[in-house]
């Protein structure tokens, strides 16, 4: 049957859903937007692809999907409102193209870009309960800033990925990372891009940065905890509702992203 | 019984509390926190007074309650401790001291500061749906901003009281009003000053502006309005969930808040 290919581009509040990957009986991203769709095509299952999936919890603001529309090609710009018009509020896509058949969500990624939000706050704010991690104690933000200098390029991050990922290979290009004191909203945000990233791997860094700044590990432990390739280096894993995917970049990560080439 | 009165600054999340107000059945900021009081009090009852009530939805960074607790004093920064340990996530005390009897939070207001945000997203942004307003239209905000200025000084504001109040004396005086487009967010931001608020009349006052903004209204609308004596005249309530109580002022407001001196 014909089909046509749509991408989109998909934000959401993950506190209410059970992360991506559809799961009998568990609110989940994908299962929301396949149900919407069944009942767009009045019956016909239509497969949902993301460019990788998100635990319970973590939010997306630049999430992509992709799927095969079946029938006549309904425009891009009906897609998305109709699509919208279903969706409940915690989500909402952003934006909405018809595609060759050759692109495809998760193996056409060229990297990916999260960012993580920690409160610095003594007590945790009621209105960012959902959406940061806490952290009630003293970071010096220039020593996590030069530590995370020794995650740049080309490294086996076996140490950084939880039990659970099905991924043999654990070498990953890591591009960017920047860590920024807000003042304004006492929150320490930390970027991370990649060419992908393991299992749990961004909340395990920001653990480790955060111990860090506190002053429980020497400013070049990543060094170490990265040659050590032993996942039981780093016990702690920072909370899934500071955790954002940010970006997925279907072309080269643009150079001014790429720290790595800098060293 | 000897008693000890305490204020206790209060940031809420609104979203999952029927307001303010203690009401059988319901999940209110002042039922919640007279249950964790008689628990500290072993059954006694304590009763909360706030500086104002707050409807379903609406929030506060900068509520401001009372309470005499009875028995031997206990130091202000145990009692902030002790109530924030027994808190639920979506509330949190953030400043707490000792006063004297004369103090009252609701007799003692000099001034109220209200805050609204609305966002200007085509869509609904999820996360955004707790915490702003939502006006998907084109606002121009110089207009908003020199509507804001017929606001100031003091004015009969029965046009923008909703029904509902039980309050005769429908005059305010308005210190400060502003109107400012934060275009990292896509919102408007709107701060209110006065000697106090009739009820909904923050959130009327936002509608109208936007329709003002929206060139719906002639910029000097507000003039006529205010004269009309008239709720007729505006039909719109912006969404509670836009709406912060900010702060409150117990001494007299600060200079550099009192625009109406200016005129």
């Amino acid at each position: 049957m014909m089909t046509s290919r749509y991408k989109l581009t998909l934000s959401y509040d993950g506190h209410d859903f059970h992360g991506f990957q559809s799961q009998p009986g568990q609110r989940t991203i994908q299962g929301t937007v396949e149900e919407i769709l069944k009942q767009m095509t009045k019956g016909q299952e239509v497969r949902v692809f993301g460019s990788g999936r998100t635990d319970a919890g973590v939010h997306s603001v630049g999430q992509v999907i992709h799927f095969d529309y079946p029938g006549r090609e309904i425009p891009a710009a009906n897609m998305i409102k109709a699509l919208n018009s279903q969706l409940p509020m915690d989500m909402v896509f952003t934006d909405c193209e018809i595609v060759d058949k050759d692109f495809h969500s998760r193996f056409s990624v060229k990297g990916k870009w999260y960012r993580y939000r920690v409160s610095l706050d003594g007590f945790v704010n009621p209105f960012k309960r959902f959406y940061t991690g806490h952290y009630p104690y003293p970071v010096d933000v220039e020593k996590m800033q030069e530590a995370a200098k020794d995650l740049l390029g080309r490294h086996d991050f076996t140490s950084f990925a939880a039990s659970g990922g099905q991924i043999e290979d654990k070498v990953r290009d890591m591009y960017y990372v920047n860590v920024a004191l807000d003042e304004e909203n006492n929150e320490v945000i930390m970027d991370f891009i990649a060419t992908g990233f393991l299992y749990n791997m961004v909340r395990i860094l920001v653990a480790t940065l955060l111990e860090i700044g506190n002053g429980r590990r020497p400013v070049h432990d990543l060094k170490r905890v990265i040659a050590a390739k032993n996942r039981l280096e780093v016990q702690q894993t920072a909370q899934a509702c500071g955790l954002y995917l940010y970006h997925v970049f279907y072309e080269e990560v643009p150079r001014k992203y790429r720290l790595d080439l800098d060293l």
